[in-house]
């Protein structure tokens, strides 16, 4: 069930199997696994993560390419809930783990905030990134067009992008890299530095060898209407047309609440095997947090490996079920 | 486009980027990711797969529990053909290496069938496995329940047979073991070996230690009405009425056109890396194919690992776009 302030206090003796930091398609499939192997579990969503700002989700089976990401969760969502699951919209703050169990302490509500403590034998990391956007005065104006024809991930949408106008928008030297795996898609690139950073000379000789502009005026605004980016205006005034736009700028990753528990990452990335466990034997990772694609389909796949592995372990643990457990089922 | 027997001479001549055998779930999310990555593809899908025989898809993100497969399916070959990808209803007999590409050499039509002869640079099997089914004089009695509650996977549909009165029908004595994992869900079993194997000592008292029922009698048929099976009448006449069933009698594995490619196999199961690429380089392995899980979450997220690796692959080979290369969209 949804949980709520006023609710939450009969969940508090409660040891779940199972908590998911985290309400997006990873920590929506691993709770309807987990329900459905009879588990119990607790999704605990912060909201407005990085599938509920994607416009249209236009390469996951199943779904016309124009369903908005948010359409996804809702009917995640409602799948979970029917199965039984409890969800709290909070924000995970810290995860302990006490030995045979984790204490995850969570924040509830932006006001009057209450703290309370849920428990669970296994936790499933969940939480995801969120793209670095460039930072503008207005960030609405930002807003307006990200997510839509001002794309953060190449893989999704770089069949969008074909043969565009781009703007490719980069916070260091590394990520002006992209810019040669993007020509796969067009070659017709502009690369904004906002200024953020110097240039090399090689990476500039490389840009120009390949007629790539780099530009590194700072940008005062994008410009566009109804959503639909048509160029960027720079602080000093040149306005330069684009079509489309990617942003890749590096990303938050949401996992401060597990800093102590001493997880083997690589990079910002955690390490997972085959099932998506970490490196503690009883916490795992789904989707962008861990190392892979950052796609919806790997990360509702990842739900399902997690939400098994967890299963087979407590059904492994658990004594065998006799028909004598009940004798009101006669046998004939 | 959707070829057919009169417009696939035009493609003979193509060297496909990949051609992807079975248009089920990993065949199709492989194909969508293909076309997205600006690649060609031809998937050719000999129909009635596994996923085609599934009532209702109950544990994939995104989509009502109450989905069957076939709507699965429908909105992937739309979603795919969107994406100019092409499509064949064949029957693929035989693929040969030539060292630079494959010749895949398919069946097209029951009556009047023509054999033509396609090439691709990579070769993805998404040709899946078909459960086998208890072999009854009148077929038609057993798909009367096949895939509603005559279930084929415990995965799938655990939770729908929980604390239920549940048929395992099986044919071997290590198939029985399914029991001991399947009373997770329900100790209420009673085993089917319809004649068709001995059982051992150890065996026979295994189970009647837990309390599950050994039925040895060869069936009759299955009872029930509107794809509801109730029970099973035995070739004596006894009648045991049952409210689910489950049938873990192997699988019939789609690969014998991958013959003489000498893949490596772990049992029936092609050996895959973390991208889906089998022991050849340029083949890939999806879904119920490969080692792991038979969902339908992994099967999609399969197609989009494979997908992946591709791409890159030929990316990278491929030369670098320069914005010299369409002189027509001029730099400001």
């Amino acid at each position: 069930m949804k949980l709520a302030k006023k609710t939450l206090d009969e969940r508090l003796d409660r040891l779940y199997d199972v908590i998911i930091v985290g309400g997006g398609a990873g920590g929506l499939s691993a709770g309807i696994y987990t329900q459905r192997y009879l588990l119990s579990s607790l999704i605990i969503e912060k909201g407005r993560g990085r599938s509920f700002w994607m416009q249209d989700l236009r390469n996951y089976l199943g779904l016309p390419p124009t369903t908005p990401g948010r359409e996804l969760l809702k009917q995640g969502q409602e799948h979970y809930l029917s199965l039984g699951g409890d969800y709290l919209r909070a924000y995970v703050e810290a995860v302990k783990d006490e030995g045979d169990y984790f204490s995850v302490r969570v924040k509830v509500g932006m006001k009057d905030s209450i703290y309370p403590v849920f428990r669970s034998k296994y936790l499933i990391a969940a939480s995801g990134i969120i793209d670095n956007l460039p930072q503008l005065e207005n960030m609405q104006n930002v807003y307006d067009y990200a997510g839509y024809n001002l794309h953060v991930c190449m893989i999704c949408d770089g069949y969008e992008m074909a043969d565009r106008r781009c703007g490719l928008f980069v916070n260091s030297e590394a990520n002006i890299n992209t810019a040669f795996v993007l020509n796969w898609f067009t070659p017709y690139l502009f690369v904004f530095t906002m200024g953020l950073f110097p240039v090399s000379d090689a990476m500039r000789q490389k840009l120009a060898d390949h007629g790539y502009r780099l530009i590194e005026t700072p940008i005062k605004q994008f410009l566009g209407e109804n959503h639909e980016m048509t160029g960027v205006e720079l602080v000093d005034g040149t306005v330069i047309p684009l079509e489309t736009g990617l942003v890749a700028m590096g990303a938050h990753y949401h996992k401060d609440y597990l800093a102590g528990l001493n997880l083997q990452q690589a990079g910002e990335n955690l390490v997972t095997d085959e099932m998506c466990r970490t490196s503690h034997p009883r916490i795992f990772a789904l989707g962008d947090l861990k190392q892979g694609l950052n796609q919806v389909s790997i990360a509702v796949a990842d739900g399902t490996l997690a939400a098994t592995a967890i299963w087979r372990e407590i059904r492994r643990a658990s004594p065998a079920r006799r028909w004598e457990a009940d004798p009101a089922m006669a046998a004939p």
